[in-house]
């Protein structure tokens, strides 16, 4: 038993530092599973860790296939490769999906707050027409929000709870497994082994 | 119905050609379903299409969890990002296993074929410890290899036949989903459609 937050969170921080001067360091890969039983797999954007925890934040659109699928099956996992320092985080664990209609104030808030971090173009998509639905027409939206306009309805907040993180360094060849579990008092607690790369 | 490959390939040719002076280009994302039900997701390195198609070939260790996972689910989704050109190709598909023990000829042929045009350092990989498992060693192993060495037991070539594609281009925001049929003569073929971003 290392550290309540995981000794991965301080990996994950500075492979984030070190590959910071490229775009594409804050995107990673979310699979989850689908309807039929087949796996999805989607690019998104990594919306910071949640105050004080090692809790993954993502932002999507409610319309997006990605909703009903982990209504269905709650469980993700993110493959997320750093292209400079060459290090890859697979990340599994449960997705809460803060949308409109989670009644908890906690979470209202929450969303609220991730809302407003983000751009006012990142929010103008959430007006857009329906994701992954047949395009109807080419014209431009003509839709309008101000600076001051809280969360649409179609934007959600998705929180991942990691309860595994597979750590891969491909310069120094070393791999290392940190699995969650509950120690005595019932508090969240990990454990870390190498395994073969 | 448009084409016998269908139109999804030239554009991943053009993104292959595009971004060939990224290293990581030729790195992707592949989800499969866990025994456990949840998904899981790992980089892998692009080897090619196979001739004359549009299915896309992956070398793996059979040691690995992946395979356990395919026998038990064969359908897998690619997530692949091009860092330059901003386009994401998701490549949902079945995924055949070519292992040692595959009897069918051409199989046998086609990962002879893979082995040997892998260089010699990916190839000693698969007589390194096995890979998930606990670390046991710190010391390298004297394996040894010459370039007439014949396939491993541990390599194994994956061959995923794609039935449904979505590319996306984030610097046109325009997104497309190609979907394979059969046509009445029983060949498979390609239909695709705009969808929203």
């Amino acid at each position: 038993m290392e550290a309540v937050t995981g000794p991965w969170k301080q990996l994950l921080l500075n492979a984030l530092e070190s590959n910071s001067h490229l775009r594409h360091s804050s995107f990673f890969q979310l699979a989850t599973v689908g309807l039929n039983g087949r796996p999805s797999n989607r690019t998104v954007v990594f919306r910071g860790l949640e105050e004080n925890t090692d809790k993954i934040q993502i932002h999507t659109d409610y319309r997006t296939h990605k909703i009903e699928e982990l209504r269905h099956c709650p469980y993700a996992e993110i493959c997320w490769y750093f292209t400079d320092s060459w290090e890859q985080f697979r990340v599994n664990g449960k997705i809460d999906i803060l949308d409109e209609s989670n009644p908890d104030l906690n979470k209202v808030q929450q969303r609220e707050k991730s809302w407003y971090a983000s751009s006012l173009k990142s929010r103008l998509q959430y007006l857009g027409p329906s994701p992954d639905l047949p395009c109807l027409s080419e014209l431009p939206d003509q839709e309008f929000l101000d600076h001051s306009t809280g969360p649409v309805g179609a934007f959600c907040l998705l929180v991942l709870d990691p309860d595994q993180v597979d750590y891969l360094n491909l310069k120094s060849n070393q791999r290392i497994k940190f699995t969650s579990g509950l120690s005595v008092n019932g508090e969240k607690c990990w454990t870390s082994q190498r395994i073969n790369p």
